[in-house]
Order: C-alpha cells, then structure tokens, then sequence
C-alpha cells in the first residue's frame, strides 16, 4: 500500500533523532531533501521548545565543526497510572519510558470514576513535585482501566467490572483538570504496549498473554497494536478449549478457556478441595508453597492455555508470545505446561523460532506501555507540527 | 508508531493522485508543502513517462484556467498467473486491475519449473499482442502459487505437492527473461489481496479462507498482508476442531481441520459411502445435484471451519471473512453451517458487524490479487521515485 506523502515538517526531524543518533544540517538535509533554511527554521523551533538539545561537534572535514544535534529524552515529562479492579499504580515517566517516580495503592475501581480521577489528579501532583517538575512540563497522561475502551474517545464501553464508568469521558475529566492530552485504553492492550517496548522491541508480531481472574490478550502487528474491527480483538477468554466441554462459563457457553484456567476457576476448584485460595494470588501463594495440588492445577491451566493458543500460532505466526498477569507470578509451571501443547501441536514452521516468556516488566508493564502509548503519540510528527509552529 | 521522514520525490505526487481524482499545480503544492519549482519538475518527469496525464481544466478563479493532472491507469500493464496444482489462469490487466485479456490451460504444476515458466513466458507473450500491448509497456509480473513462498525473495519453500520447485528462483527466472520486476506469494495470500480489492477495499482487516482440498487463509490487516513471523500465518487447515478428535491428519496430529472439512476429506468419506465424487470439484457436483448426503456433509463441513473461525473472529475480530475456494461453490450450504456456529459461539461484539460472505472474483481472485500485488509494488511512492528520475 502507498505511504502517507507528507512528512516534512519539525516532525520528520524529530523522528529521524528520536533513534538517539545525533546528526548535524548537513545530515539532516540530506535525509529530508529539505533545503537549508528550512532545516535551520525547524531546528531552532525544535530547539527553542527543547525537544532537541546541541550534541557533541561532528566530525568535520578540515573546516569548522559542524554542530550535531541529538533528541532530548529529558524534555518533557509522561504521567501514567494503571488502574485495576482493586489495585493502581501511577509513575511519572521520561520520554524513554524510563520510570521517574512512582506510587501504589489500593483503590477499588467500583468507587466510581469522579472518585477515582479524583485522586489521580491529586496523586499526579504528588508524584510530579516528588520527581522534582512542574505540569508545564507533562506532555500527556496514559491510563489503562480494566475493561473494554472506545478506541478514539478513551470511554469505558460496558465495562464489567467498573460498575458506574460506562461511556464516562475519562481523558476529556482528566484533560480539563491537567491541560494536557490524555489517552486511555484497555489495561491488556497497554501491557502488550509496555512488554514490547522492553522485552522485544524488534519483534514484528508479539502477542501479549494476561492470564489473571480472567484471560485476555493484546496483539501488536507490524509494531503496533491491532485492535480489530470494532475493537475487540484479544478476546481470547471466551474460546472454547477443545479438551474439556463440560465447564459453563459466566458468558452462557461451555469450556470457555476462562472459565477452566482462569485465576477464578482455579481458585474455585483449589477451595473445593479444602484449600485456602480466595483468588488468583490465593493460587499463586500455594504454587509457591509448593502445595502438590496447587501445582498441578496450575500446570493443566498452562496446557489448556497452551491448547487455545496452539491455534492462534497457527493463524498469526507470531515472534513472541509474553506471558503476563497474577497467574504467570507462577512461573515454569505455567510456561512448561504451554510450551508442552505448543510445541507438539503447532506447526514446525511457526514455532521454530517461537520465543515463550515470562513478562519482563511485572507489575510495571501498564504504567511502562501506557508511557509508551503516550509518547508514541505526542512523537508523531504530524502532532510535533502541530505544536511546534 | 512514528511514520517514515521521506517522501517528497514523484512517487509522493503519484500516491495523492492514485485516488483517481485530478489536481491542479496549487493544489498539490498545498499537499506536499513542496515549492511549485519542485512539483513542477516532478510533473514534468510523470507526464513524461505517462504516468499521468493532463486532466479537463480545474475551475479557476476568475484568472487563466489552472491545468489538473490525473493517474493514468493505462500507463502501463501487468502480466499476472495463478498457478494451480493442475490448472492456470493468466492474465493482463491495467493498473486498477482490472482484466485485459485472460487464458486458462490444463498444465500440472508437477512438471517443474522450467516446463511451466517457459510455457508461461510464451503465454505472457501471446496474450499481450492480443491486448494491443507490447513488452515495453509491462511494468511488473505477479504469480501465485500453490504452496509456501519465502517472501523477499519469492522461492517456494519445501511445497509439498510441487516437486521440483523447492527453492526454485521463480521470480530471478522470470525477470530474466522478461527484463521486468517480478513477485510471487502463495496463492491464498494473492487471492485475499484480490477479493478485499474487488469486494471490500475499505476495510481494515480481512480473512480469507481457501476451502479446497486443504483449507487455508489470507490475512488482510490495516489493508496490508500479514505473514507472520516466518511467513507462516495464515495455516488454519491444521488447528484442531473441538468436536471431533477421532480423525487422523496427513500432518500426525489429529482432529485437524483440513481432515475433517477439506475436499479432499469429504471427497473420501462420499466415496467410502458409495458416491462418485474424485475430489472437491466432484463434493461440489454432487451438492448441486441436490445429493443429500453430500449436501449433509457440506453443511458440516461449514460448522467445523465455523468452529475454528470462532475462535479466529474472538482473538483478530476481522470486519470481514470471504470464502473461496472449491468446496465454497457449493455456496449457500457452507456458508450456512458456519454462520451458524460462528454466531452462537463468538463474542456479541465481534460479530456485531461481521461480513460472512462468499467471494467475490471467484476463479479470477488469484488474477486480480497478483495484479494488485505488483501495482502496490510499482506505485509505491520510493519505486516510483527510483524510476522517475
């Protein structure tokens, strides 16, 4: 398919810098075709909003050194909080993602949205005068909840688990409150945002696993994430494992994944069994104590993931499959459970260089993919132009 | 993700004036912020090659008419085959794929690669003096064939019903012979670029599925072939299918879908029960003559690829899935016993809107497809620029 023509404003210099190379006028016109006084007019407005900052002098050849210039990851500041059913994180972040200051705490988010925004705002605030800058410096905020989102407007859609959020404006509350522009997504869609940048930032096709309560996925294609036709895509929960059929899960039909290897169901089968689980961190709190029927539950839960995976190997070819989520805080018994279906039920081709992994980022994947969403969007040139007159 | 800086040479002019509609001299100016200098040498160099032509005046205000320029979609042909395993179609199309003179032949792909390319490049020949076009006037040739092609360099690799062709260098011979570019793809990948050409050129992300003897897709993404990792998405015909396990697959495993709902499966179950039926063509004969068994098996043929579809729409959640292939003209039937499945067993959100369709192009999707192969190819706005000088 054709490229998009544009690209030639302060934009394009800024993404051509953003590798981190410093690179001098020369360099720059020769890369942009752009003339000379085009290149100087862009660079000082770069320049004099501190998006770049003078590099070390280039080589020159026999006359006067030619200035490099090179991308500011100092220049501005990134807030981002990931928020979960009961649990939030909220950092303070650079333009690398890099995690500046940060916060924990427990936050039901059945409180409500005014509530819960309400607190954030004040959190940010916090955490910014603690990391030493000033909201003049945020150039936008990145949340993840935990529900399905309206890409575009950033509205929980029927989100299950929020009760009160649905269709709420969450980055229009929280835009007016900052001053800044504010994205939200899907809390899995963010992780496999986060796992990527970190782990295997390379990779074409990475597919991001949240094996938690329930079971979702976030798939990034061509380096970016998919989202499908209407925003549903990842939704991997609800597929039938074939194995087992005789599970009713909560959404009507039979032998949903969720609903025989999610965090709820096993630790709804380990309290049938006289064992002391009240959710999936019950569960992983008994793997780790090294409680036999514990592991073996949670072996099967790997393998019956491993089925329904096995298929999405076959249909998307990915890189790099990442694990992540209370359940994955198991560990090899998860992995090993997985590689075993995948391995002897994939095809050869596709899993001959299959990278499965344990999540790097733990805990930090939402607040470090939600940066990530955030500066990828402040960063595209044609939003640099906007505001880089 | 951040864009590409480039972008400002011909091919940027031809991929704005690609859309069909005429602009004048200002206008482009206004949307490459290129200086009328500029756009007005690299008009010079696209009317020189033809590539595009002067339009009807523009509505000019009040001065001397302004001269608009529109694509030329006769500027250049495309020679184009679909290599089947016992039959080929050729053809020359213009550069909106649209078909100018076409031939099919019984040739059986086991004749290797010399034998069939030669045959080929005869064909090539006879059939452009017969639309009115000489060689000089070929600006790429686009071939499908039918089994796994390493992309880049076009070379079929380990196909398992062409002996002769692994690693035959398909595209170099071709090149060689003709003195243009050449690209060859599996022939599922070609024929979905064709159908979501003809049938739904507006949509995101497409799956086309091929059920004839084996069954397989192509995958349309953000309007792009996604291929995976190693080339290998798309294989469909080996996921498991919940409901039987029973069957034992070419492949080792069991239950896989090409086993219990490929043509050939079918065709072997029909002649165990006494019917005539040689392959998926003689599945097809029999449903049309109303054969009730035969409809009986078709039917649940649907649901099985239904039941691995279901799965497919809950992780990519695709705006539309075309069928083709043999086993699909047998029509209504098919598409029936998938429906069905499909829309008691995926997610409410992801077939909200879903397009369950039959293809469009029918015999001439790998045609088409290949010729929007190489038109994508040669009007990329970098090729364009490379040979407009």
């Amino acid at each position: 398919m054709l490229g998009e023509p544009g690209g030639t404003g302060a934009g394009a210099l800024l993404s051509i810098l953003r590798d981190g190379q410093a690179r001098t006028r020369a360099e720059l016109m020769q890369l942009t075709g752009l003339a000379r006084s085009t290149v100087s007019q862009r660079l000082d407005a770069l320049l004099d909003q501190r998006w770049i900052i003078p590099a070390q002098d280039a080589i020159s050849s026999g006359g006067r050194p030619a200035v490099a210039f090179a991308f500011n990851q100092g220049a501005r500041v990134v807030l981002t909080a990931d928020l979960g059913a009961t649990h939030t994180r909220v950092a303070v972040t650079d333009l690398a993602a890099g995690i500046l200051a940060e916060r924990t705490a427990d936050l039901p988010i059945e409180r409500g949205p005014e509530a819960t925004l309400g607190w954030l705002v004040e959190t940010f605030t916090d955490l910014l005068a603690e990391a030493g800058h000033g909201l003049d410096e945020v150039c936008g905020v990145g949340v993840g909840l935990p529900g399905p989102v309206e890409h575009g407007t950033g509205r929980p859609i029927n989100p299950p688990i929020m009760p009160g959020w649905d269709a709420f404006p969450v980055p229009a509350w929280l835009s007016e409150r900052l001053g800044v522009p504010v994205l939200a997504d899907n809390d899995v869609n963010i992780m496999a945002l986060g796992e990527h940048w970190a782990a295997r930032p390379e990779a074409d096709h990475l597919i991001f696993v949240k094996i938690g309560t329930g079971i979702g996925c976030g798939i990034i294609t061509e380096r970016r994430l998919h989202r499908g036709a209407q925003g549903a895509a990842g939704d991997i929960g609800h597929i039938r494992v074939p194995s087992t059929d005789d599970v009713v899960c909560r959404c009507g039909n039979i032998g949903c994944l969720e609903a025989v290897a999610g965090g709820g169901a096993l630790a709804g089968r380990l309290r049938e069994a006289g064992e002391d689980a009240a959710d999936s961190r019950g569960v992983v709190r008994l793997v780790r104590a090294g409680n036999p029927h514990a592991v073996r539950l949670i072996r099967q839960a790997g393998r019956e993931v491993g089925e329904v995976l096995t298929s999405i190997v076959n249909f998307f070819n990915p890189a790099v499959i990442v694990i992540g989520g209370d359940i994955a805080e198991a560990g090899e018994h998860v992995l090993a459970g997985m590689r075993e279906v995948i391995y002897s039920r994939s095809l050869p081709l596709a899993t001959q260089h299959l990278d499965i992994r344990a999540s790097e980022l733990g805990d930090r994947a939402g607040v470090t993919g939600a940066a990530v969403m955030v500066i990828e969007h402040v960063l595209a040139p044609t939003a640099v132009d906007q505001t880089v007159a």
